[in-house]
């Protein structure tokens, strides 16, 4: 891998700062808010940012980069795409889970659902995400499908992933506007109170966090190498940057035109 | 250019969701607030989002899918990077002049000001926006900086841009989400008034135009031909998605690599 060093201290410090935005998320919710519950009330509003982070924003950003982690180019990329699946698998889940979190809690309060544009891109979000995951599933991870129609559906398949990682981030820094402006009464959101700064670096960081991923997602020099096979790929685990994969004769041109497209478009 | 119509269609599609943009927000202005005016109150207030909108995401758009044009490909590489910077300048003139809107009216009404995370964001934009001008026009626009240094700041400069524009969109949604919820009182944003819907409905303009940009300005078959000498350039106006470019020997090796890192880059 090009410039081993210089991925990795990125990763971690996208991992840091996707860690520092849950204990933000949980922090907000125990140390300022009503804690976590299920009934109906604002402990159950409160999954609803903290489940999201989690979910709709690190999970899916880690399986947005984990094809890039080179200790994994050992595995298959059969493997590998059960992983990128089950990783987002599980952040749909958390996301369903927190959006029910917050109708429970409108529908109590007698509050109205889906009137704030917050609800509108979120739900999009939260719709085209399915959406996504089953696309992704019949199309690279069921072996049946054309190698040309998975060459053909790629750079659809990474934009919208991009997009709809990002699209969530957009949300939350909504939903913080929000949920802060409502909370916050005396003293205010305007007053700069200590749970006002500390949501507002929760913002912070959860762009920042965006933002890497986004970087280490786009850069060429960074992608998972070609896989003749996965059985014969070199890894010196000494120096885990130098990984070489033997190629084989199965890598038809079509194969070698999809990669160097898929190339391009992560790029 | 391939697949010419389908580009033509796209770029029109987000012209049109850029134009509506501006239309939402001079409605929302004009019809349902205060008017425009320069008076501390909120008539002055108003150019805010309505500037954001012109500048910081109609302008800087097109800023950066302005190489892709087919009809530019005629024009000297020099010449369209004089249009792409001028744009951005435009662009960053009437978010200076939006931004003391707001900061005039927040003064006038003793608001504090920079305390939401719209202001936190919004101002990280504006301010690494010039940055990023000064950056660009000093490596690319003037021609003193050697080949190799262009081509290694390239994948930062398409990056660092993407990045302001998306953060600028961010900042849009989070002020549409402050502004109706402290302006709209009895019926309130919850009860869903028409003023709400219109903007709720820009909100989405906005992010459909941006997803439109970033789709464009990431397809590696939609970017500009290489060039040799701009004088060259055989354009076919009857199709003008046929375009022809000479190549000539002073495209070193060097210069050859920088563009394949840009087209990987901007892929």
């Amino acid at each position: 891998m090009e410039d081993y060093k210089h991925f990795l201290l990125l990763f971690t410090l996208a991992l840091a700062l996707g860690f520092a935005s849950i204990a933000s998320a949980l922090t907000w919710a125990l140390r300022y808010r009503e804690g976590l519950g299920w009934d109906g009330g604002a402990a159950e509003f409160n999954w609803h940012p903290l489940l999201m982070v989690i979910g709709f924003i690190f999970l899916q950003g880690i399986a947005i980069v984990v094809y890039r982690l080179p200790w994994t180019w050992r595995c298959s990329k059969q493997m590998m795409k059960l992983i990128h699946a089950g990783l987002n698998v599980l952040a749909f889940f958390l996301a369903v889970i927190s959006v029910v979190a917050v109708f429970d809690f409108h529908n109590a309060k007698n509050i109205p659902n889906m009137y704030s544009l917050h609800s509108w891109i979120g739900l999009a979000a939260v719709i085209l995400y399915p959406a996504q995951i089953v696309i992704g599933i019949a199309v690279y991870l069921i072996p049946v499908t054309p190698v040309y129609v998975r060459a053909a559906l790629m750079p659809i398949h990474i934009y919208s992933g991009l997009f709809i990682f990002t699209s969530g981030i957009a949300t939350a820094l909504m939903g913080i506007t929000e949920k802060l402006i409502f909370s916050l009464k005396s003293p205010g959101y305007k007053d700069s109170p200590p749970e006002a700064v500390l949501v507002n670096v929760l913002g912070l960081l959860i762009v920042a966090f965006g933002g890497l991923v986004l970087w280490i997602a786009t850069r060429p020099s960074w992608k998972r190498p070609k896989e003749g096979d996965a059985q014969t790929v070199s890894y010196n685990s000494s120096s885990p940057g130098n990984v070489k994969m033997a190629r084989t004769d199965q890598e038809s041109s079509l194969e070698a035109r999809r990669r160097n497209g898929k190339a391009e478009e992560s790029g």
